[in-house]
């Protein structure tokens, strides 16, 4: 009863190694959106930056855009898959209750015994997975932390939906995260307001619909399963104002924090990658951290729309590919969506 | 771009300070299992040790559940809701894709805006949780986490399937990780094997059941979703002798390491307490780990059957409730499963 438990060791500071996406094949522009929904491309673009999103065609699932994003991160950061200790996927869209997108992930990379878990944090899952990852190299759990952010949101979306179906996209990105001698990725602010779990969420329980699947079992009638009004399949809906405001009033000060935890100010930033949720929540969010002249903004939503875990690095991924001298630089990086949960830190880019 | 980062401060060790459990209302004895499928009394408890598990009526949901075992963990730990700045939901059985149940559930519980998210480690997912919670504590990302393992099985599981459903129960866990100026948490082993990816699984993916509904719409004719030789509705199923074997041979030698780490023998433990998947297993790896007498075993299986993420700190707190004077010893625990995916570590027993 009295025996001591060894101290665990660990690394002093962490770093973003390396840097990879997968953009998926299908550009789905504003004009198919307008065929589905009442709506405009001039309407779409003015409130919301959006010109085209991106789909992954049925043959690519979750974990095949998770690897190709991996792949690239890996070859960026110099190693081998077998150099992986540890995989973190943040996804809301892997189709499957259990087992995991990351221990398939872990395999097909070559990172097994790795420890591999999903996490679910919607469109902040990527900042709560770097700061995850810093943890677990801080406390000595892991050396080289694989981070993807992927989803395929049009698996889960009703088309005719109009309230943030118009928004979404596909696609993956992914960083490695290690040891490092000095701080590349400072302390994060994370957090959540669950009073606004119903802001953003899906329309209903998937128990919904395998009680009138299995009603229509027993009845021997499948008929209320065909009235399309019911929207059977759970889909993602939002109440867009409250996210908003929300976005715009309660990110910035969650942004000013990180920067404060860094001890930086936002001249010392090379960049400034938000979530990917709505080019005014960009622009608005900039201008309340009276962002200098030289700070590059990612706009990727423009033509990627809004890819929930994967917007992040996704945007990062294309400033550093446009303007490869901000690699080594600063980057602010912010992450809020359904929950409502947000991560916000500053990281070294890759 | 030379600005250089502020290093993050963290707490030198953690401990777990309290613990709590929800055990649902409804007990399933094995009589009413083989009316489902075709087995016996006998045959359950020789081959699994269960004799009875329990349900979750329909009106008490995942969040329910984790709400119960997360007040008795924070009475147990003597602190408030909202002292907590982390919540960990370790579950594979939230009826939503998203938003997470920790956001949900740190709202409930007072802890708003405390980080909140969900992982996906299936019956690994507690011992997870735990690492992270460590890791989160020991780098200054928290200082209080909840952690609970919750799954209402029930709800995804098909009865007349005969493979894994009539070993499952319904239940959660919780626990309080904070920190402490001597380890109360060794370093944990943390893993995965990919390769068996399938050994336990869902057997179809929820885009499956989409896409019958789907082609119901657009037809005009819902027969197929009809045929229940088709289970539609995505259930776990297992190949056992797989997972059997792998959890006895492999996970012995996890178990084994988790004690390396800790700096401890078998004979400074008070506690083990393995995964309640099969009481054959539990049995073979207490011998393998050539366990003393007097180390108590967790041994909840027998009626609380096998609930997943749950069932290590449901098996603890039984444990600790029938014999309080283990309480300040250290018990070895070891969670495995679907992924497959491990994890174990030595705490100290709040
Ligand atoms: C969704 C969003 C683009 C809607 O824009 P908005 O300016 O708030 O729009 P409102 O809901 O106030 O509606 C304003 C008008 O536009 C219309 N409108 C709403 N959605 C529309 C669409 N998709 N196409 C065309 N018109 C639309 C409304 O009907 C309303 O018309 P009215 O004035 O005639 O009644 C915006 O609220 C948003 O981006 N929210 C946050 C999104 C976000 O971050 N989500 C988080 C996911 S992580
Ligand atoms: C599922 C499990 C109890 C099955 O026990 P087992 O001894 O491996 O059984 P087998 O699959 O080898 O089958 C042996 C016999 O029992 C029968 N059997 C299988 N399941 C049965 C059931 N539920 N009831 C009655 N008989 C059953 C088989 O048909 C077979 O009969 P046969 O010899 O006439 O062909 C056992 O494999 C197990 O516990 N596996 C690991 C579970 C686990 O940890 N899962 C992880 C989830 S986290």
């Amino acid at each position: 009863m009295t025996a001591t438990l060894n101290p665990t060791t660990a690394a002093e500071a962490t770093t973003v190694l390396g840097l990879g996406v997968y953009r998926p094949s299908i550009v789905v522009d504003n004009e198919q959106i307008c065929q589905w929904i009442d709506s405009s491309d001039e309407w779409i673009r003015q409130r919301t930056g959006i010109v085209t999103r991106r789909r992954a065609p049925a043959d690519v699932s979750v974990v095949d855009m998770a690897e190709g994003a991996a792949a690239e991160a890996l070859k960026d950061a110099g190693i081998e898959g077998s150099q992986v200790d540890s995989v973190i996927v943040s996804t809301v869209t892997h189709p499957f209750m259990t087992p995991s997108a990351a221990a398939d992930l872990a395999h097909r990379i070559g990172a097994t015994p790795a420890a591999a878990f999903d996490i679910s944090a919607a469109c902040a899952g990527y900042c709560y997975g770097i700061a995850q990852a810093d943890a677990l190299v801080r406390s000595g759990h892991a050396e080289h932390v694989l981070v993807v952010g992927v989803e395929k949101l049009s698996d889960i979306i009703d088309n005719h939906e109009r309230s943030i179906s118009f928004l979404l996209g596909d696609g993956a990105g992914a960083v490695v995260v290690g040891p490092s001698s000095t701080p590349g990725i400072a302390a994060s602010v994370i957090g959540s307001n669950g009073e606004k779990w119903d802001a953003v969420s899906m329309d209903s329980s998937l128990l919904r619909l395998r009680d009138a699947l299995f009603d229509a079992h027993t009845s021997g009638d499948a008929t209320t399963l065909l009235d399309q009004e019911q929207r059977w399949w759970p889909t993602l809906r939002q109440d867009g104002q409250t996210v908003f405001r929300w976005a715009v009033w309660e990110m910035a000060k969650v942004a000013g924090e990180a920067l404060d935890k860094a001890g930086i100010s936002a001249d010392d930033l090379s960049a400034f990658v938000p979530h990917q949720a709505n080019i005014r929540i960009i622009d608005e969010l900039s201008k309340q951290l009276k962002l200098p002249e030289h700070v590059l903004v990612g706009r990727d939503i423009v033509d990627a729309g809004n890819t929930s875990a994967a917007s992040i690095p996704l945007a990062l991924h294309r400033l550093r590919a446009e303007n490869p001298e901000i690699s080594g630089g600063l980057a602010l990086q912010i992450g809020f969506g359904a929950g409502l949960v947000y991560g916000a830190q500053v990281i070294r880019i890759p």
